[in-house]
Order: C-alpha cells, then structure tokens, then sequence
C-alpha cells in the first residue's frame, strides 16, 4: 500500500523550514501533498494563488510532491487525497504543546490517520512566518528565510 | 464558613474536560458556581443564553452546581457570590503559565481569594474549546468531547 | 466528612515557600499533614529527626497541621491518614509536567484521591530546596529563605 | 564606543516590570533609548502620545534614558539611534521561546546586533501589559502594577 | 530499498506507551528494531535478559519488529542494523527539548539519519518507566501500565 | 568603572556554544572571566587542570578574557573578581527555567549583582556538554562541537 502524508499549514508564507521539512520526509513516504490550508476567518497576508504558484515552483523537481489548496477539516483532505499520515515539523515546546492537542484530538477522531512529527533543522528554528511576513511587511530582504529560485520581487504581492 | 468556589472560562462550548473539573472539585467545595465569562471585546462562537442552558442541563442533578454569567473582572464576581476560591483546570504547561501570571495577579489584589487547580484526566488533555469549536464549523462530529445528554441539533446553532 | 489533606515532599529542607503553600491552604481542609517523604535510595542532605521537629516547630501554633514521615508510595500514606487530597505547590512549568504525571498516575490507580494545587507567591518562585540547600553547604546565609523562627545554627548539622 | 542599548515594546501600558528592567540595565550601557513601537495593524489601548508622556516622566532624572517611538522594523531603529544592543526582559518560557526567535532572526540579518536579556525579578513575574490592560478596562485599581508618581486619572483616557 | 526503523530506549521496563509507539509506527517502516541501550555509568533497575524476554514476548506475533541490546552511540546500531530512522515517542514538553537537541546533533553528525516523532496517546502520557518503576519498588500494583500477557511475577526480580 | 563579567559552568568539556557566548559577550563587557566551578560532590568527566589549560587555549588572543577555577558560591567569586555582572548562554526554555531560580535567589542575596543573558546561535542550540560527554566516551568524534585549535588526542585524557 502507498504511504500517502500530507503536510498541511497556511504557509503564508512557505519558508526554508517548512521546504527542509517537505525534503527530509520525501525517503520516509511514496507521496507528500503540501496542503495550504484556506481559513476563511483568518486573512491571508499573501494570495492563495501565489502560494500555490511558490511552492509548486520550490518542488518543480519533485514528482512525489504534489500541492493542493483545502478549505475544512485536515482529517477530510485526508481522505481525500488517501494520506495515511500527517506530516508536521516541530521548533520549540509551544509549537509542540499546539501540534499535540490537535494531533491526539484527530487520532481520536480518526485512529487510522497517524500525525508523524520531524524536528526542524537548528538553523531553522528561528524561522517562523509571522517573523517573515513582518520582515516582508516593513521592507526588510527576507529572502535568506525563503527558499532559492523564487522571484523576490513577487512578495510585494501581498495584503495590507 | 462555607467553602464556596467559582469555576470562570468562557465555555465556548463547554466541553467534557471542564465537566469534569467541575465534577472532581464538588467533594473539595460547600458549592461550585460555574461562571461564563461575557468580553464584549472578543465575538463568542455560541450565544451566551445557548452556553448557560447547556451548562445548567449537564448540572440538573447537582444541587451544589451553580452557573452565572459574568462582565467585568473575575474577583469581583468572587465577592458578589461569596467564593473565595477560584477554580481552574490546567491541562498543558502553556495552560500553567497564563494561569499563574492571572491567579498571582488576583492574589496580589485579592489576598482573601485563593486559585485552586486540579490538572485535567489524560484523555481530556487535548480537548480544548477552539479544537472542538473548529470540527463543529467545519461540520465534524464532535459529540464525543461534549457532555452527554445534550442535544447535538443545538449546537449548529452558532455565529459565523 | 472531614477533608484532610497530605502536602509530601522531601523538605530537604522545608522553606519559606513550602510554609506559604500550607497556610494559604489551611483554609480549604479540615487537616493538613505534611508528609516528609523517606527515600532509602537518595541520600538526604539534613537529618530526617532535624526536618521533623523544624517543621513541627513551624506550625506549633496550627492545630490543624501534623507532621509525619513515611517511607513508601505516597497514595499508601493517605490511606493511613485517612486523606482524600493531596496538596501540592507549583511554580514552573517544569515543576509542573513533574508533577502532573505523578497526579495522574495516582488519579489512575486510586480514583478516590484527588490531587490539588496552587501556584507559589511570586516571591517565593524561585526558591527550592536545591538552591538552598547548596547556598548552606558553602557556608552562605540562606536565612531569608527558611521559616522564621528557627535556629539556623542547627543548619549546620547535615551530611556531605 | 559608546554602548547604546534600545529597549523595545508596545508599552500598552508600561508597567514597574518595565521600569525595573531599564534601571537595572542602565550600569550596564551608557544609555538606553525606550522604543515604543507603533505597529499599524493592530488597535493600541493608550494613546501614543500618552505613552510617550508616561514613560518621559518615568525617567525625567535619568539622563541616560531617552524615549522614542518607531513604526518599522527594530533593526533600523537601532541603526537610527546607533544602538548595538536590543534590551529584553524575559518573565516566562514562553516569552523566552518568543523573544528566541526573534532575536536569533534578528542576529542572523545583522550580525553585529546583540540582544541582551534579564529576567524580571520575581515579584513582577506576573505582571504584564495584557493582564494590567484588562484591569483598567473593567475599572479596576492597577496602580501598584504601574510606576510611581503617574496621575492615575490619566488611565481613563484610553480606546474601547 | 527497505524503510527500517530503531526505536531506541532504556526500558526500565517497558511500558504500555512504549507498545503503543511500535505498534503506531509499523505501518510506517518494513522493519522496526527495538534497541534497549546498554549504559554501564547508569544501574538499570531490571536486568538486561528479563528485559529482552519481555519485549520480545510482547511483539511474538509481530514479524517485523526485532529486540536487540546495544552499548554505545545510537547511531552506530543504526549502520550495524541497516535503519535509516529512529522512531522515538514524546509526552511531554520536557521530553520535547531533550530529544531534540539528541536528535539535532544526531542528524549534524550523519545527516542520512533521520528522526521520526510521534506522540503518545493521551491515557500514556503520564506513563513513564520512572514513576512505574517506583511503584513496583514500593510493592504496588503497576500491570495497567505494562503490556498484556507478561508474568508479572516475574517483576519481582529487580536490583534494589 | 570597569565593567566585569563572569562566565561560569562546569564546562564538562567546553564547546563551541560556550565559546561563541564569551565572544560575543565580548564588547558588552572591559572583562570577562570564564569561572570553571568545582563541585566537589559531582564527579566531573574531565580534568581540571585540562579544561584550564582548553579554555586558556581558546582564548589565548583575547587579552580581555582570564580563565580561573572556583569552588565554592558564585556569588563569592563575583566579589574576588570585583564583577558586577554574571554572563549566562541559554539554548532552551529548560535552561531558562533553571538560570532564573539561580538568577533570582542570587539577586535576593546581593542585589548589587546582575544576571545578564545571551542565547546561544540557533545553529549552538542542540550542542551540550552532556551530549559531547557521551560521544567523547563512546569513541565518537565530537570534533565539530569543539572550539577550534585544540588537540583532540587530549580528549582521550578523561575519568570513566
């Protein structure tokens, strides 16, 4: 049987950590769908349309990463897409503690769905979208936080 | 002197982990008054007349079972029913920490008043209102993370 | 039904800290006995004779505190002392998963106990045994951290 | 070389923990420049002009504090101001997890700043802006929350 | 090329939540090898033999999982073993910082190694050898914590 | 006045964390002197006469950095040293919970001293002694955690 994961995040916007985390899982799993989760009463600083487009660019050479937008339950994309686990990567213990409750209330909910956790690389750990987003918002190059062969002049796209 | 203890939240909803803070402290307490915290500045996901009627039907049977609702600050409810304890549940250490700055904050003001905490059963540790307020806007069944007895149906009945 | 209390620990030694938490408990139970746990494995620093009559003499003036030691599982000891609760202090979060494990495991095996806490004064957050204990064995004045009253020159009968 | 240090915050409002971090930072630099940042997505409950008063008159006998405000990036107005240093203090785990990342993403844009820190002393542990906010808001007395000789009156005149 | 994990730990003994983990993560990997760490600085409470047996005992039905001892790095069994991951479970935030900074440092010295996290379900997470091993020292009752079908006679041979 | 910081720790060994934090803590300070600690009732797993001579090594172009040994408080060493000012790395919110306990009870006791922080590198973050211990002892080659330019073939010179 396939092992399907999907890793699910807003990504807003994706980060070298967030790739790092994609790549590193790759040899574990036949299959790994990015999902961008689309939440409908939080805005999005960047376009749904741009992330889908930046992160297909990032695994262009992929063919086991596959990106897809989901409006819902992560546990119906799940389903959806036939993903057996839900791929996650932890920084710190706050992090952690979130990743838990959610994890053990899905298992609950779904006890065939697994949620399988890799730790960030150490030089990622600072990395965060929110610190980005506000980096990019005030005009600072964020671009040492992003990954390589994106068009940086793109992430003057945004909201606000 | 009777022991009397408030047991402040939000409640949004009210789900089985606060049930059974609630349920375990009764032998501690002459009388427990659970209180449902009104800010007008934060929008509540189910309305204030839906939570109280929930709370009180899963209390039917308890006659040292109170449940008020409240605006303005929590030890002043504490004087106006006579508690001198404040109870809550902690669940995580990132629970522990908001906790502790509030209870030492209120103890400062308040010395009379003490904050009592007993920590959440294992299984309940990942249930938390906004997990369960998430699966329930997204159409999920969540009836196992709310008290028995309750009516589902009820529970579409929420902003957003 | 009387609602007695046991507050264990090592006491190695008994600190302001730990007074605190007893007095500002004394109010929710009828008795508090302070446990003064006996660990053949661990060597203690201070006497078990010299830890039993400070603490004694620290609540000559409670009559609803008793000082024993016991050496076993705690649980056991409430059996004995006909304790329905278990009283502890917190002031970290790593204090706390410590102490959340035991709690829970005792919950588990002996549904009928229930363990409560509450959160040290700020003041005294920083306070433990360890430090003290080290500020004495280098011949520092750790006074202001120990109960009032007591004879600190009797501080310098202790091993190592 | 002179050691600037910024102290940077939202001051809404500035709290004795505040103060207590900036006057036992002042032997350590030869000035601290007070940075309110003004961040224009999201509501502050003091008006900046207040602020600006508040902490003025805070630190009317220290030459060696300056007060100013910043709406950008903390970076360049450390550039600005020619400060080498970013003062923090830490309370908690969980500001010391936040302020972290910030920092280390910080230092890896601009090597040559330094982010310095001390913990609160304990007595303030719990006292933070959010919490004395919230007190004001429901009319509640904060003063001892809030530096000497400010004209308490004043509070009244915030948003919401 | 076959996905074979370890899941290295002292097991002291092995508990329900150490099952739980290898019996989650076979779906996950072809092979998974249960490695119980020989440390000749640190006693173990059980002998190594009576730990062994147990664990195999407990995955007898399961021919994709190994028990084997070793002493020494960790990631020295991985080559002698042919895994490229080691699966290790987490319960806690404390439990968080150690494993990360094992598992950063691991993946800096053999970067072909990769760790795999899962969490354990809530009803283990207060489940550690430590607190089990207490309690069979002090003659209580622990079988709910241990696996099914073990001889709990057998518990009796320990040190100590 | 000259502004004089200590460092200390066990440094069981000394690593490239420990390294970074002096050097950066560098032009804060006129002085810094790295305070090896000697407990005389934990073992240490490398010589004192060895870690003087390592660390005196690391340091050997910086006029500004002195190397002693102490047994005894820190506080005192503070006081023959004539420092005002106790320099500590942190890598994670376990540390810090630790260095405030010791932060705060050192402040009570001579308030005169000040605790300053710095975090350690993200890329520093996963790299401790006691991890560096365990490969050194395993026959691992710890070399990249090491200050650079010492003689790794004295490593083998150790207890245990």
């Amino acid at each position: 049987m396939e092992r399907v994961a999907i890793f699910p995040g807003s990504f807003d916007p994706f980060t070298i950590g967030h790739e790092s985390i994609v790549r590193r899982a790759l040899p574990m799993f036949d299959k790994v769908v990015v999902m961008i989760g689309v939440n409908t009463n939080k805005q999005s600083f960047f376009k749904l349309e741009n992330k889908l487009r930046w992160i297909k660019q990032v695994f262009k050479d992929e063919p086991n990463v596959d990106v897809q937008s989901h409006e819902g339950l992560t546990v119906d994309f799940c389903k959806k897409v036939n993903a057996r686990y839900i791929l996650r990567g932890i920084r710190t213990s706050s992090d952690f503690e979130y990743e838990r409750a959610i994890a053990q209330v899905n298992k609950k909910m779904h006890p065939e769905i697994e949620s399988v956790f890799i730790l960030t690389m150490p030089e990622h750990t600072p990395v965060n979208s929110s610190i980005v987003r506000d980096i990019i918002r005030h005009g600072g190059d964020a671009s040492q936080f992003l990954p390589d062969g994106l068009n940086m002049e793109e992430f003057n796209d945004h909201e606000d």
